[in-house]
């Protein structure tokens, strides 16, 4: 029994129309012989009209009962899907969460997923050619229901396909045609990726390249499960997302990713004591500000400054935090006409040379360099938001991309 | 503990203003300390809205996946409901049915209540104060959502005031005060009656009285659960519907339904042989057309006319059938404008007397009576449309309530 897992977004079944398309997915895998697990997601704007209602309904709904609330989307879906199938004469049923069951642990919102039996779906391959699962949504061991978080689908459907096992395949179709080199939009050389490995696509959508949940590419890493990102509405193969491979490893850099969501601020000469990070970062954590890259200057009469980014709508909280909370220092800086733009490439593992031929490519084009930092498989500039433009095209050339 | 079960129907729970008054109707049952348990129907429109868009994507949708639809009407409501109940400071969680369970046969869309455990529900009101329960619906054994039909969160209550057991009332909502002696906008007189049997409650139910699903009585009545019929808008303390007691069976007649749902067919002229009524009335059954009162006539010269009553949306298939599919008789007549008129009371068991004194009325008055049928608690008269509203006050007058 050869499994295909095909997981569809909520703009892929927003009307009758779209879900026409997506049947036309699921009938094409059918006659190739496969036994097909469809996961749909909310159809489009679903999910943000409930959470619209619940809080005209309370100020603070309660999260449990937000759940309850929530996975009706999918439950929707799941059902309009199901009766287009049965009208093409497919034997088709659905599946919610709970009836896998898919079950999480219980961080309402947010829920991780402990474990997935393939039990029930194997036996109802016996019945049935075609599975339609509701994404997004669990149950705890207690039997309440549960959400996996924004884009929670994506996690769905490789969770499904890694419990099925063997050699199930997970095809994550969007609006585009896979993963690309950089955003098309900001690059006209920008191309799709044909295979990428999951610790680069982990470092693209952390990035901000909002092609796959990061917690469904940790999850197929995990499970080594493929996934393949492809069109709902072209029959491009798209881009397979894998284990690295020596192939990949002989390429640099697979990817240019960027970020115009960034704001910095600067403390200035904070007293260089143990303990001065702690009390610049522990407030904002406990304010549930996330920051992203931190730099220190080197101690001078005792004296350093400390500056790191965070998203845009954080910045004005993180000013008061740590106004209040703050260690002592002379002023606080603080810009947002800033953006973030970085390389990518699983091969900078065993290639050194890529740093310096970054900071060259940037400075001959005249950008100049605000932050910088590193990772294993990534190389991260902060730049003038004016700059970010030429950035993007100075390295997609400079990498041949 | 003392426990009660307050149903609200989809008006009742219609939108956040309705919802409040829900809400003060529980915590005042709260603080006369009552745990309590709510069930609750889809908001008004809901279920309709989306079997409207269920019939836009299939001409005839899959019974199974209809329900997984149609139940999360009432998973809105619970969600929404007690997150309100969350706001006011109370202790409340939801419960769909299958976490109850409420376990049902697999008659999609119409299935029958096999067995409620009230294990869970018990278990939670030692952490909760308020138990919210989504209505009409429930789960197969093998885990799949089962809808019990129209006007089936009255069964849901009842049926989980059953499970809970002990003393355990059931108020079921609506927008009027209660049962009344028969409708007011027919009746000037008619008032509210204050006690009612099941059996009598089941007659009022089935003759078109729309305050109580028919089979949520059925249940009251098997499990001796007190049911009482009240207004949400109101502190009225409605109609207890109960068992038989000495008091009821002391009053003749307790009310007056009447049906505009009617019309009659006449088959005249009928060959009177055995089996000239299997072949009149097993078509239609087959046609899944319900008949409701049948007369035949004395045997003359070996024919017979054999005369039946149907509801009006059904009468023209019922004469399509009959042509195709009947006995031989001279010929067929059919009329609508006529309407049935009903005395109900469980004193008619152990009293005489009552039928002939309904024909004398309706005969003082000059009413025609075309049929009759008579059930123990129940008598029965077909008369012209233009004479119902006469007849039901005659009767209203004559046996004085």
């Amino acid at each position: 029994m050869r499994i295909l897992v095909q997981k569809f977004g909520g703009s892929s079944v927003a009307d009758l129309e779209c879900m026409k398309k997506v049947r036309a997915k699921v009938l094409a895998a059918c006659e190739e012989g496969y036994k097909v697990v469809v996961v749909l997601s909310a159809r489009y704007g679903q999910t943000n009209s409930l959470l619209e209602r619940a809080y005209q309904w309370s100020d603070e709904p309660d999260p449990a009962e937000l759940d309850v609330l929530l996975t009706t989307g999918e439950q929707e879906s799941v059902a309009l899907f199901t009766m287009l199938l049965h009208d093409a004469g497919i034997k088709a049923r659905s599946f919610l969460g709970f009836q896998i069951p898919i079950i999480t642990d219980d961080s309402h919102g947010n829920a991780r997923i402990d474990t997935i039996s393939a039990d029930k779906l194997r036996e109802a391959f016996e019945t049935y050619d075609v599975l339609v699962i509701a994404g997004f949504q669990g149950r705890t061991p207690d039997m309440r229901l549960t959400t996996l978080g924004r884009g929670g689908s994506d996690t769905s459907a490789v969770a499904v396909a890694a419990a099925l096992g063997g050699d199930t395949i997970c095809d994550i179709y969007t609006d585009v045609n896979g993963v690309y080199t950089t955003d098309p939009r900001m690059c006209k050389e920008a191309h799709k990726i044909d295979r990428i490995s999951y610790d680069e696509m982990l470092e693209l959508a952390s990035m901000g390249a909002k092609v796959l949940q990061i917690r469904s590419v940790e999850f197929a890493e995990k499970y080594n499960v493929p996934v393949r990102v492809r069109s709902t509405f072209t029959d491009d193969p798209g881009t397979l997302v894998t284990k690295e491979d020596l192939m990949m490893e002989s390429v640099l850099v697979s990817g240019i990713a960027f970020d115009k969501d960034q704001a910095r601020v600067t403390l200035c000469d904070v007293q260089d004591r143990p303990g001065s990070a702690a009390s610049i970062f522990s407030p904002l954590g406990k304010a549930g500000i996330v920051v992203d890259m931190i730099i220190q200057t080197a101690s001078r009469n005792g004296v350093t400054d400390i500056a790191f980014t965070v998203s845009r709508k954080d910045l004005n909280r993180a000013l008061d935090v740590l106004k209040n909370a703050g260690p002592e220092c002379s002023h606080i800086e603080s810009a947002s006409n800033i953006a973030k733009v970085s390389i990518v490439g699983v091969g900078m593992r065993n290639h050194s040379g890529a740093a310096s031929q970054v900071f060259d490519a940037l400075y001959k084009a005249g950008i100049n360099l605000i932050m910088i930092s590193t990772s294993e498989v990534k190389i991260s500039c902060l730049v003038a938001e004016s700059d970010l433009e030429m950035a993007v095209n100075v390295l997609h050339k400079e990498f041949k991309l």
